[in-house]
């Protein structure tokens, strides 16, 4: 009768390590890597992925500020667009940054198939339209500057800015897409 | 002694089924599965992953000699730009596309984890440059096309065609390097 309840007792366990199920002892002790494991700071409902978001919003903000300062970006289409897309990325940077919070402060865990799913294809869309909004932008405004010279004319410093404030808002999102779609992967 | 027997059957079967290792029959029944998990169509190693690689040659090839065929482009960064990252896009495919013949010959599998994070780099720097060039010199065509109306006086046609050409080109590296990414993090 020992015997069989000593051969029983790693079959348990062996569950509880790769389920996470179970309960008692083993489930206490097994639950804390499988946290630390799934939740990388950057990820949705961590404080580093909280302070993406936030940078996002932030740059993606000021490109849209920096661009609308001028009075003659509407003439130029990758300008519109440019602030079109930073507009895309404040909404979303905004509505995931209220997630994250609500998520950090209900100690709620945002590892949920689904959840992942969107914000990856969320996170793949924004980013992908920023970071071509602020190339096109860069082409534009390389090509007044170096290729035309005639920043005398234009409002040179303002829409170099804007550019700038795209790419590094892209630099932002990139890491927030690439640990969604790692999440994603790895389960 | 047959009620031991039987509890402990169920653990080898479980460490079987997680390392893949152990012998005989179950190690047969298990293998078959995880070889189709890993060789997706696409990856490198596949027919797939070959096509992906010959058709960004192919489009990256083709951007170059559009844009080549004009005489003005070097009075344009962006389009000296993109001829630039389109010829790092042509080496790249062309030496994965020989990669994955070879491996297609000798009937050799590439998910070896340091092969495959180089390529996930490499994939991801080649369709970041290409996608840049592409939507910088977008930006230029339709400034040039929508914006200031000049089509009469630049090679407008050859210059869209090339833009064209970059983007198809990095419609097909993306691919490539989000199933490399997958493989890099499902393992």
């Amino acid at each position: 009768m020992s015997v069989s309840h000593a051969s029983v007792h790693p079959v348990v366990e062996e569950v509880a390590t790769t389920d996470g199920g179970g309960g008692g002892e083993q489930n206490g002790v097994v639950a804390i890597p499988r946290v630390r494991m799934k939740d990388i700071q950057g990820m949705p409902g961590t404080a580093g992925g909280l302070s993406l978001r936030v940078s996002q919003f932030i740059f993606a903000a000021v490109a849209i500020y920096m661009m609308a300062s001028t009075n003659d970006f509407p003439s130029v289409t990758a300008f519109c667009y440019l602030v079109a897309a930073a507009s895309l990325q404040t909404l979303w940077s905004f509505s995931l940054a209220i997630t994250d919070v609500y998520a950090l402060l209900v100690g709620r865990s945002l590892q949920n198939y689904r959840v992942v799913s969107l914000f990856t294809i969320g996170d793949g869309v924004t980013s992908t339209l920023t970071f071509a909004a602020a190339c096109a932008s860069a082409g534009i405004t390389v090509l007044i500057d170096n290729d035309l010279e005639s920043c005398d004319q234009n409002h040179c410093v303002q829409f170099e800015t804007a550019t700038g404030m795209a790419f590094i808002c892209w630099f932002t999102t990139v890491p927030s897409f690439l640990l969604n779609f790692w999440s994603l992967a790895s389960r």
